[in-house]
């Protein structure tokens, strides 16, 4: 019997909007008020969507405490109370919400006791980004 | 890199459940108070679901400022603060929450920056529906 | 010892507002779109608000199934899947939800069992009316 | 056209974590606190996903209150305000929300006037487990 | 500059409504499923609102991190992942939201950073108890 | 017929936590990592309390249209995108969310229509912080 198991994790940080390759016009018409060389926050969710066979003694996907440890050690450590912008994978990369899913998915595909199938990433209560695992 | 971006967007409006074709009596089996001819109302919430590759230099899939002057323009103006039964596309077919979707993903079809994936209506925090574009 | 109990109940109902001491284009300035002649709805939420000491015994302010009780007779039967506009307490009086406020802690002054302090009526999750009892 | 319905039912149950097939170390350290003998408890939600055609007369994929009827009788009945360890279903099998995932599944496997996608349950805002049905 | 701070708390535990004083027949009278022998759980939600002065330096009521410290140690520490009917308080006393709420306002009387003005106790999305510190 | 008027704005900004009159150490300990120099950011959620007579013809405390109106110009244009920490109400004040609720609850003492109760501000879905009108 193969179930999905979803665990949301919480974080705030902060974010500027701006692509080097773009001339500053073409970034206040591409990311408005988000330019702002200051910068603006979120409350974001991480979603964390995992599949695998239910242990027939466990009962369990996987243990929570383990993913839960995995994701204080690799997720909040490093994003929660920061400013994205600061961090070197988005150095050459612009910490929308889309690439800040792609950066959380590849974080837990190091979480290997079960198939990672997609993390979704809500920036605000009316819009999120979800990376889904490419099928080979 | 493709990603999925799903934003929300809030209208009220009114609807009654009755079909022409069916008799008073059919109406009120088929549908209860929600037949009653003065009708009755909700906040519907429209959750509406894109996919594309994520910009190399914006990192989005679709800039959410068109989106949300799309959704105004063609959404929200037609459906907020109205009552649903009033408009031509439900003359003929009853405005229950499933027709509503396919009318809502209908409307986001106009919007060509990324493909609609689906749409789905919540009619109240317990019950949605959802309408999938249909793999050709 | 003294505790509040609070409850909540889900109603869903359409209405319009306008005004009969009103000239019609006094009723679009004050109303905008919520002044169309067929109305529009909501998923209304009532939250009781009721004090009394803590029943040594049961340790409880008021039996939640006899408020339950109370509540599906006094108010989901009379306001749940209808429109307002129809009801006689709306005939003279705009049912906004102030109006609606008062009237919902009009009915729950029939529940004797507890104290009731307030009711707030939330019609959209950005806006609610609180009436509260008033002191003698 | 198809759609999707997705209903949600709410219910409050205890269980505790403790497989027989463990020590009594291994029950606590696979299961941590949740292995306490006296349990602890949840209130769950189930997110009951159907899909069919939407029928032309009544402009539904299913009728809520048939479906809220059968949920009413076959799970409310059975898992609201319980003990899930003293339930037959669990006698054998641990009660993790895996585990619950696939009963209700089970359970709405018997809902037959839509065709039933998957099943949701919701043990905490922040974790849920999704039980597919698996394609032939 | 006096302000107010909400904090909330989550936990799940189990409970059973019994009260020795009463006959069995009371007792299934008055609590109905709730008096099962095996118990059913909750997520709870514990709101602790705190008042003082914002120190002019720090801009605070009171330090978040020692709040949460004091929380952990003292309220979930105790409370999380338990059955309550097996801790002393609630030996002679049913464990109702309303006993819990007042058992939790006991227990952040012992945090002296702030005046505790009340707790709130959330036991299920629907149904809150709130204990307010009396007035000398 | 004296009512409340409850309304929530929503508006996304950073701050960094860091008092002039403290020493880098006392910083660090007293803010942690909301100490960091490049900051971080929240979702904040403003909920405006007013009170006032229900206006016999129009049904209404206030206008919420004039209220929103105020609210765009006055709290969303300052507020929402940006550093808390550029703006000059925040030069010699640490931004904690207890003073930006003091500097929300001054602005709408603004808005004239209705009595200004109190000013809560939700710094993340835990915790929130109330400015309360003196009374005189």
């Amino acid at each position: 019997m193969k179930a999905f198991l979803n665990r949301r994790y919480h974080f705030s940080a902060s974010h500027r909007l701006h692509a080097e390759s773009l001339t500053d016009e073409q970034n206040r018409n591409t990311f408005g008020k988000c330019n702002n060389p200051f910068g603006h926050g979120h409350n974001y969710i991480a979603t964390v969507r995992l599949s695998g066979p239910v242990d027939a003694r466990t009962g369990m996907v996987a243990n929570l405490a383990d993913l839960d440890r995995f994701a204080t050690d690799n997720l909040l450590g490093r994003y929660h109370l920061v400013n994205l912008n600061t961090l070197p994978e988005f150095e050459q990369v612009v910490p929308t919400t889309e690439n800040l899913a792609i950066e959380v998915h590849r974080i837990f595909g190091g979480f290997t006791d079960a198939f990672l199938e997609s993390v979704d990433v809500e920036e605000t209560p009316n819009n999120s980004f979800t990376y889904v695992t490419p099928s080979i």
